[in-house]
């Protein structure tokens, strides 16, 4: 690799935005950051001008998002995390596991050193501080779940509580009344009175509050609800939730591969997906140096890192699935464990019994995790050691509160193949290891497909629900058709979103390159940014307290040519900015009233305001349309269009 | 504008395409072209190789994506149409309206050719043929409509069927197998039994035949659930449909605008955007020289060309809303049925009492439309004159058959706004207008929003369904969040998908440039792909038959590694191979059985191929599995499941 940048970093803000940090109450010394979007006045018709507030968003940077910070990678960020871990007084720090040329792909340190000799495969060790590893030491778990049950409020818990809320305390009243004008309008004559799909909820009631509490967060997270991503060996991390009744998360895959890319590259994807709103990265690397490249990213990881062990066990063994044993796995995980990896994908549920109902398919099994797997178990004609060590493998991850994802590694491949026998027997599997997990204290999502079509989304979602006891849900879009590479994070948002309304927890992003080679940096933010505004669309459909605000002080922007707050307030402001200058780049477009659809003779929105001004001669002004006006005239309407409409 | 084009115009075909022409039954001399992409055969692994079938694809492209076409853009397309036209002996030639400089903006001759000393507003007329226009002679109107309630079948129809069946019926076979596979795979145990999220279809049931006959064409034109936009003026047209019962379409918007662009930019667009599959293109031009660019449009598109008039009319009266007039709004109708438009969009639902409505809104009026006639009514405080005035209006389309696309005013603007009751008053306004237009024998679609938030967005379906009467919905989008601006291709393509899904006939596309800027090339080619795959991600889950038979052939060409095919397949082959290239641009790499995603060692799809042998070895081959095995596989699956999984 080449030389990892050493001069001191400072990130440049994003447009008008600043950030800010809110502390605890149970913990003063918690410090949630956020970024707040400051927006202009109100230009009102009469010339007065009418202050906006400034809106508070969830911010994943970490760090590397607050201008102030002066650090570099090679030196890693802060830890938040470490002195609530010590805090806690169950664990202890160990010598832990010896370094090995083999973590890297090499059989020995001369290989190893030999390799170095190409700038492309250089082995540089993450040369900032290298701590002893921590472990429970008390006898029970140290997960977030083991003190969710016991009634214990962590700090964790009440920094998601604030988190979850965006910094919408100061805005409570504002929001409820916002959503009881929204109920009313639902219950419009001639529509069925409620907004939902029919029976999109009916068996799995939603249980969201309007309010997050560090009590609720404990709760969701001692059923099982939702999980805390957060390995007691990865301190820098800032606390998130993955579950159902919050915000929904993506997560954005990085990782090198045998055929291209190097450790700073990785690092700076983790960065620059973070930066654009990555709630969870995972390291997908496959190549050589795959522990180095882990561990620079997880010291410089603000957001919990997932990865899939078989992956690195398998290089450990040269490729040769046959070759894998309990043993060599093992010691991988214990190796991740102690590195600070944050959630594992694990595919136990792939049995021998489902592997022939693959054989029919049309794109038979298409998960790596799943071929190695398959490929184990066709080989020894025994069941899946994953399986058969469910158990061992839960005590290894209640020692670090590392959590489980098990995987999906019979999830469908094409559309034809969707909801499946294969995929389904799985599913069930995954529900069985779930309680099995539980019943250890380990913390539990479940990955899912994949290529599912519009109309058998819902069927999936129920089906995970159901059998695998509400545990979060963690999707691979999925693809609503097989026929657009190129353009698969559209094909993938739109069952993102359908899903994440239906329950999924979280999103893994598809970029432009699925199915067609690696992302580069704009296929991450592309993948990233359209993730993100599948996951809002899905907070905004499940009625998320509070989702909504953003899109209002947006459209208001928007509505009042306020430009300037309209691009700070999008999901990629520079790229709004950009397309905006295309056509008109004149510094002065940016305050004009109009836009370049319509041109300056003529503008919607312009004349919109004409309404307002007529409505409110006509005694409707907007408020009193809005506190008595509306119904009366709903039905008024009704009984006048009684007699215009039912003619036929 | 600069010099058109002179040279003629060949088309380099599409990756391993070819153009094919399919023959009538009922009118041997229709030739229904489509793409035929040619593809490689299957190499198995014990060496023999097996034939793929080529597959064909719906192709909106015309003539001038045929590669032996020898034509220009200034002597404009051939006229299929122009035969069948003539042939039902109910129309007339006829001096028609002389074209004034109004029509293009100049109030005078004088003042256009003043203009035209600027290179960009040089007014140059359509060289080619110019014929008188036509109209009905009969005393009857010359709709599609009105033939097909009498039960007369038009080669138009014999063309639909023809066309919508995409020249699937050497597989109808196949299809039926595959049809019942699928429906075997959703009685699985533990699930619903049907795939649809429940009540999705339960008031408008689906009547989607497996093949679509010309009766079927002719029956749902009769009943006003579909429509054929064909200007007897636009003998340039290749017939196509729009219905809820048939494939999804989209619509493209091109359009010069007082900003921007010149006339052989937008025939370009128009060529460029029906060259990836827009099925409708709509001149939404508000600038100088409207006639002229309408003319060379609609002399060079193979699809049908909608409009505005209303904007047209406004460039008549300077801008200024409040002169519109009855008599400037009926000589601008008129001049465009005699230039061959095939259906217009007209705003006559927004009526007074709706107006105020809007005013308590976060966005008030955004259309463009609905804010002229809101200016109008408010300036005259008298009923919006479009809807005084629609009989008259019926009356003149049907003499042309040009088809309403009753326009949505009102439609929100935000997701603050959605399903409020300024659209559903608006909403139920063009259900009454349906009506009327359909007693005086003239097609109608209904436009629909806009900005929905998905779990409205099935209650705006089934309001449309049940206040028009099935008459085809027409949506742009919806935007499922307001937060991303320069991704509203995306998330419009979210709600695009899904109200395609639950029954919208045709997707009006959003380019990436939506509320920012006016779209380039590039942008039009992004909203045209992207509305092509919601299009067909609604035909799969709507189980529109044959839709998925493009999925299933992309899928196994990419499960075999043959890499060409996969690119010919995808909607966007350019894109696709380039994409694959940035990683992979060795040409060996294109029939390599690996992909740079895991590397030349291990591949998921390489280790399926060993599960199809396991499993064939067992005797469990592909065949058989499929016809008798997994049905009694799935018995014992359940049988031993039982044990397992009840525990809890």
């Amino acid at each position: 690799m080449t030389a990892p940048e050493k001069l001191p970093h400072r990130s440049e803000p994003l447009a008008n935005s600043r950030r800010v940090y809110i502390p605890g109450t149970l913990y003063p010394e918690i410090r949630v950051p956020m970024r707040e979007i400051t927006l202009a006045p109100t230009q009102k018709v009469d010339g007065a001008s009418e202050a906006n507030e400034p809106v508070r968003v969830y911010d994943c940077s970490g760090a590397w998002g607050d201008p102030v910070f002066c650090g570099d990678i090679t030196q890693g960020l802060p830890r938040p995390r470490e002195a609530w871990i010590r805090a806690r007084a169950d664990v202890e720090e160990y010598e832990g596991r010896a370094v090995a040329p083999i973590d890297n792909g090499y059989l020995s340190a001369q290989h190893a050193e030999y390799a170095s000799q190409s700038e492309k495969n250089r082995l540089v060790e993450f040369p900032g501080r290298r701590s002893k590893p921590l472990r429970a030491a008390k006898g029970h778990p140290v997960t977030q779940m083991w003190y969710a049950r016991r009634g214990i409020i962590t700090p964790e818990m009440e920094y998601i509580a604030i988190r979850e809320n965006q910094g919408l305390e100061r805005l409570r009243d504002q929001l409820s009344e916002k959503a009881s004008r929204r109920s009313m309008l639902h219950q419009h004559p001639g529509t069925s009175g409620r907004a939902d799909a029919p029976g999109v909820f009916a068996k799995f009631p939603q249980a969201m509050p309007k309010y997050i509490t560090p009590e609720f967060v404990r709760d969701e997270v001692a059923r099982g609800r939702a999980i805390i991503p957060g390995n007691i060996n990865h301190p820098e991390v800032e606390p998130m939730i993955i579950g159902r009744n919050f915000l929904v998360k993506i997560n954005a895959n990085i990782g090198n591969s045998a055929v291209a890319s190097s450790i700073e590259e990785e690092v700076e994807k983790m960065r620059w997906s973070t930066k654009w709103g990555a709630d969870t990265v995972m390291d997908l690397s496959t190549g050589k140096n795959i522990h180095a490249t882990r561990e620079w990213i997880l010291r410089n990881s603000p957001v919990p890192i997932g990865t899939v062990p078989i992956y690195q066990a398998l290089e450990k063994v040269n490729g040769r699935a046959e070759d894998l044993t309990w043993e060599i796995f093992r010691d991988t995980l214990i190796e991740q464990c102690e590195q600070g990896v944050d959630y594992f994908t694990i595919h136990a549920g792939v049995l021998l019994r489902f592997i022939p109902m693959t054989a029919g398919r049309a794109t038979g099994i298409v998960s790596r995790g799943g071929s190695i797997l398959a490929k184990w178990c066709l080989a020894h004609h025994k069941e899946n050691f994953l399986y058969t060590h469910w158990d061992d493998i839960c005590d290894i991850l209640a020692l670090y509160d590392v959590a489980f994802s098990i995987g999906d590694g019979l999830r469908p491949g094409s559309i034809a193949d969707a909801n499946d026998e294969a995929q389904f027997g799985e599913l069930q599997t995954q529900g069985e290891l779930t309680r099995r997990a539980w019943d250890r204290g380990v913390q539990v999502i479940n990955e899912g497909p994949g290529h599912v079509p519009m109309h058998m989304i819902h069927e999936n979602m129920m089906a995970q629900l159901e059998w695998c006891h509400e545990a979060p849900f963690y999707t691979l879009g999925p693809l609503v058709t097989d026929i657009a590479p190129g353009y698969d994070h559209i094909t993938s948002a739109i069952g993102a979103a359908m899903i994440g309304w239906y329950g999924t927890a979280m999103l893994c992003y598809v970029t432009p390159k699925e199915h067609l080679g690696l992302p580069n940096k704009k296929d991450v933010k592309d993948g990233v940014i359209t993730y993100k505004l599948a996951a809002h669309a899905a907070d905004l459909a499940k009625g998320h307290p509070g989702a909504q605000y953003r899109d209002n002080a947006l459209s208001k922007a928007r509505f009042e040519f306020r430009w300037d707050d309209q691009f700070a307030l999008s999901l990629d402001s520079e790229t709004a900015l950009a397309f905006h200058d295309e056509t008109l780049p004149q510094e002065g477009a940016k305050t004009a009233h109009f836009c370049s659809m319509c041109g300056p003779h003529f503008c919607s929105m312009k004349i919109s305001d004409d309404v307002r001004k007529f409505a409110a001669e006509q005694g409707l002004d907007e408020t009193a349309a809005l506190a008595k006006g509306m119904e009366e005239k709903a039905r008024e309407f009704v009984e006048k269009g009684a007699e215009v409409y039912t003619k036929e």
